[in-house]
């Protein structure tokens, strides 16, 4: 039980991808399950998924979209209706064609994504406008084979995920739908995963696969790689028009429907642990952390056990009854310092140390594990602030990872400055005239992506910084995961 | 929508196949997927999903137990490992043999169960003693080919499900923690879901394949047929030792762990269709009700729209801050008529009638789904009475469903009356040698199986039905689902 042995043994800044790694396995958030690409979650780990999916839920009922299950085969015939949606996924898609000692007559694809069930289902809801709006979302998993190397959370071969769809009479309400959602998204991650988000648009190459246009949010890295946060996706009738959803309006006239859907995935919790850990392990921002405040309570005789565990117990009570999640580290024949260190590799945002001397005194000390700050609080004052404390964290966070966002992100016009600049990572805002063609070759010259064109930026009267013509737009170009 | 077209057209008693099966499509729970053998969920379905989910999981929370993920796809090499669980599950295993293009070296089974997988990933976790009790369990879907007709519910080839697996340092603390789940699960079946079950351990021959023993809750559906409701299993070192699930204990000395697994799936909601449902479709217990207390304002004119809307939404506002699911169903040009046999049709508990001359008399109409009882109250006794009414309600259905199971439950000791009493349907119970023999020749002969070994009725010194000889025990014997 060394302390070199459970810790994180690469910097953040030396190995980046070792260090991830790392912390994902020390900090006991996931696994490696037996077939290459999959993972498992360990509790701490899910947990932090369950508390995005009680974010997302609680927003989605809002909007009035409810929840559904789907089966997670699919038949071929199904599935290649929408032709451009099929060739893009078939490359990925397992197949399952036995079952006991039989071979299937038709072979069923494991969901790569639900767009084509949902909708031959749908086809058969929806009759007239009364049925509409519909809006379902689906808690589930997706697969998609990855032939590249996988990392745990950002690239693996089944993810958990949600997915939305709906169906609406017009196309101005699947559009707002479309915007909700990408609120809703940006919303979860800011406020709860304390990770800054660039919304925008794809751009045509890199849309959805069968959507009119995709809606994005993308976030950089340390390592100066950008990752997609989620997406949400405008359908037009690209899907009801196959599919046949249809539905009878007001006078009775027979349309196809418009469609909008969208989904993030457990790669959020990836992003996480990239924007805030450190060469210690884990940082979780308070409000996904599955145990908030860690009381540790130290003594050396068991005279002052008695009293040091009465007082971690009030103050666990004064937490419990503010709905603060708190543990207190009662394990016998561990020395504090073997706790402090694995509370610090899991990333606990607040540390309560409690002593014979600090009772005396009438205070604890409290250690925040995001900024290493440690301060002595009175028994009042603790009861008082800690809700506080625990909101200034959140939100300190977040402004520590905008800061990183801002500095790696940089406006760039002229190709030659583009080329070097790329190789420091992080995002380039660079105009673009809107040709395929030039995104193309700058993606072929340089490896560099349209990760998303930012709403604001959608008139743009520059120069593009590939062909020199007049631009449409100011893109965030990056290397991504 | 003629009432013909929506409603159900078939008795319960005349062909309660046809009936639960129209009550599913047509009360909107659940779907036909395209696949044989596998089922949607629409969001009311769903909605009671979340609903016995959100009761395990606060129980399970109690007992210290936590959620995790785990991959759907497990290398044949591990599923294998204990032989007779393999034997067991293989004829109904799906493989997946391939990926995108390219055939796969070993072919991989969709999760039966995760036993396998979850044992080897426990065998790498722990180390010692202090690493147990591990108490994790799995919200996902079990995948088991179907070649039987297969019923909404009750018998699909992937099922939602919760899967259960624990790690003990001692045999008692894990036969204990095999109890502790049962009790967990009677309580939530009985008390949210209103149906009765027997508690007990299945046969040798019916145990889950693996196991030392199984313990089992069963109830009796209306159509005189068993169906289980959900089993907890003590699994021994019956995988520890295959899989290497071993600890070092305070004197560092290695034991294999003694271990269990538990599980209960949508079935229940099956059972709970087929409970309560009658001739007008489906009635929901209000616990797991999606709305349990749905208005409707009834106006002719658009004076006493207005005047009935806003009386309307008082009552629902008042519904909303005591927590209660209330929906005001304002759709327009449907007749109050037509919403009543809607929302009847749907289960919901309670519907409230609001008209003109309710306000003048300052008081509403309710009438309940489950007996049809309908009564005059006040504005002021609605407000205090509506959750004790609902409690009410809740606790009825709970009666009702005990009355039936009781009279559908008799003791018979006779071979020749067994088998004459066994086409009445329901649970006989009838004294047993122990002999698989006779269990084997009483299925072969009459169709039923035991269903369970009631704990009380495990000594037994009667004669058994089938051989005359001294009994151990009174097991329920019935025809099954």
């Amino acid at each position: 039980m060394s302390k070199e042995k459970i810790g994180i043994t690469v910097s953040k800044n030396d190995d980046f991808s070792d260090w991830y790694t790392q912390v994902v396995l020390k900090a006991e958030l996931a696994d490696y399950a037996p077939v290459k690409g999959l993972i498992v979650l360990r509790p701490d780990g899910y947990a932090i998924w369950e508390s995005i999916k009680k974010s997302l839920d609680e927003k989605f009922a809002k909007l009035g979209i409810r929840n559904g299950f789907l089966p997670i085969l699919i038949p071929e015939s199904l599935l290649s209706r929408e032709k451009r949606h099929f060739a893009g996924f078939i490359p990925q898609v397992f197949w399952v064609t036995q079952s006991g000692e039989s071979k299937l007559g038709d072979r069923l694809a494991l969901r790569p994504t639900s767009e084509t069930l949902a909708y031959s289902l749908y086809s058969k809801w929806i009759k007239s406008w009364r049925d509409l709006p519909l809006k379902i979302n689906f808690w589930n998993t997706a697969l998609r084979a990855e032939i590249k190397s996988t990392k745990p959370f950002l690239r693996t071969s089944e993810f958990l995920w949600q997915e939305g769809h709906t169906v609406h009479t017009s196309k101005e309400e699947a559009e707002k739908e479309v915007m909700n959602i990408l609120q809703v998204y940006k919303s979860t991650i800011e406020k709860e995963l304390a990770i800054p988000v660039v919304t925008g648009k794809k751009s045509e190459k890199e849309k959805f696969v069968g959507a009119v246009y995709t809606t994005t949010m993308e976030s950089i890295m340390p390592d100066g790689k950008a990752l997609q946060m989620g997406t949400s996706h405008f359908l037009g009738q690209n899907f009801s028009k196959p599919f046949e959803v249809k539905f009878a309006d007001k006078d009775n006239v027979e349309n196809f429907a418009w469609q909008t859907s969208w989904g993030v995935s457990w790669r959020l919790i990836g992003a996480m642990i990239m924007t805030h850990g450190d060469d210690i392990g884990l940082v979780l921002p308070p409000k996904v952390a599955p145990v908030q405040v860690v009381i540790i309570p130290i003594y050396y005789s068991d005279e002052e056990k008695q009293k040091v565990l009465k007082k971690a117990n009030e103050i666990q009570n004064i937490f419990v009854k503010k709905n603060i999640r708190v543990h207190v580290d009662d394990r016998e024949e561990l020395t504090p310092g073997y706790k402090f260190h694995d509370w610090e590799l899991r990333g606990i945002p607040l540390r309560v140390e409690i002593g014979p001397k600090d009772i005396e005194k009438n205070k604890v000390v409290l250690a925040k594990r995001h900024n290493k700050e440690k301060l002595d609080l009175s028994f009042d004052e603790i009861n008082e602030k800690i809700e506080s404390i625990l909101d200034d964290i959140q939100k300190q966070m977040l402004v520590a990872a905008k800061k990183i966002l801002e500095k790696m992100t940089r406006d760039v016009s002229n190709y030659d400055e583009f080329k070097s600049e790329l190789e420091k990572g992080g995002f380039l805002q660079s105009p673009w005239c809107g040709k395929e063609e030039c995104e193309a070759k700058i993606k072929e010259e340089t490896g560099a992506e349209i990760r998303v064109i930012p709403f604001e930026s959608e008139n743009s009267s520059k120069k593009c910084v590939y062909c020199n013509e007049q631009s449409v737009s100011i893109p965030i170009f990056a290397r991504g995961y």
